[in-house]
């Protein structure tokens, strides 16, 4: 368990969220706080993250949308504990269970969920450089692989339920292949740095039963301008909206 | 075989290649051209088009690469002749074969390729609505399954010789799915009508043997301006240099 002189405290959504985060271990960016601004959920639905860390992810979007009900699943115990104690202090409805995803205990495996997001390691075990430390190491490069997360989210959804999962692009194939046969209507929107770039990640929604035809969405573009400055308020206004506001990423359907 | 009053001749390529099409029969537009505009090819190398039609995107690259031979199959016989008499009207170096691509002859199966393309059927067989002939049919639907295009390419394919194929967006994951173990280094450049726009097509590029990790490219747009005009000179200068004046789509890699 991480002692206090090991955590930093810091504020997400424009100081909405205060999450606890060990000073040398996995810290989020903005990924996960991306993941959460997608998901079209409501009041009164339910949530899983697997791989939920210190639950940045899980915890934004229980931020943004109130009357959820949040389950964490997480793999590091001193990481599971965190999430707990990030949910207390942000008097969010989170639920953490310490588990290998692939062997979830039974009272989770009879459990299913309108929601269930991931924000998986986005290099294979041994394929990154040296982390720092083992709990950084296997945030960042884990041994399960991505269709083991495909598969684990399928089973814990409901029907017409959604995953949305955030991912490097080059891992898009091997997302693409695990949900075949599990889940269906699938879309991929790029995230993109600038204007023209090739998307470095991706945000993959599948649904559950779901038989529309895959889509692949114009890229959105994260900063304004052609190039990188030294400005951190380059994000385009959506994206600042999302981080500093907490608001919701309109999907591109919906536009 | 068609008669001559059954066909219109059309210029390609700003009037560097001439093709005989069937009036009412399935007419080439501007995606056998771009898909031929991208693919990298030198002379003394070899390509082979699987359900080449009436010879539009391998005339179209033997046009603008001199020095190569080309090889088309086409399971409808009036449509391979039709390429063999469009290559005869270009002074073209095209063989063409008229059959099935899952049963290809044995000396087609004995020859191996640098470069493979092909423009499949965009709808499954039965899922468009009624094509006014039977040869329109079957170039608009047909009844082979993606995976078989895909495996028959690769088959044909010489060590690290590339597959281009374009397709439907809503197909991509059939196409990258086939792919799986058979090519790798598999790129997408998402075509895309006008800026902001879901692509509706993809060119997929694929490699035999190749290892490098999937890319997904900044969509390529075809159209200035955000909105349709009636301006048939709307596409961008890019577009309109391959359409016009036969040249190359450099790949984003090379950009």
């Amino acid at each position: 368990m991480f002692s206090d002189d090991q955590l930093t405290q810091n504020a997400f959504l424009g100081g909405r969220l205060t999450l606890f985060q060990p000073r040398d271990g996995y810290r989020a960016g903005v990924d996960p706080v991306l993941l959460a601004s997608v998901v079209p959920a409501r009041a009164g639905q339910s949530v899983l993250e697997l791989g939920c860390g210190a639950g940045a992810a899980i915890l934004s979007l229980l931020t943004r949308v109130a009357g959820m009900q949040g389950h964490g699943v997480e793999l590091q115990p001193d990481y599971a504990d965190l999430a707990r104690r990030n949910a207390a202090l942000n008097e969010l409805p989170l639920d953490v269970t310490c588990a290998d995803l692939s062997t979830l205990p039974n009272a989770l495996r009879q459990q299913r969920f309108h929601h269930v997001i991931a924000n998986p390691p986005y290099y294979r075990s041994g394929a990154h450089s040296q982390a720092r430390d083992m709990g950084r190491s296997v945030a960042l490069g884990g041994d399960t692989p991505l269709a083991t997360w495909v598969e684990v989210a399928a089973r814990r959804l409901l029907p017409k339920g959604y995953l949305h999962i955030i991912q490097r692009t080059d891992r898009l194939p091997e997302l693409i292949t695990a949900c075949e046969g599990r889940l269906g209507a699938l879309e991929v929107l790029p995230l993109t740095a600038r204007p023209g770039r090739a998307p470095d990640l991706v945000i993959l929604r599948a649904r559950k039963e779901g038989k529309s035809p895959f889509r692949l969405h114009a890229p959105q573009i994260l900063h304004q301008g052609d190039r990188h400055t030294a400005d951190v308020e380059s994000y385009v206004a959506e994206i600042r909206s999302v981080l500093r506001d907490g608001a919701a990423l309109k999907w591109p359907d919906a536009r």
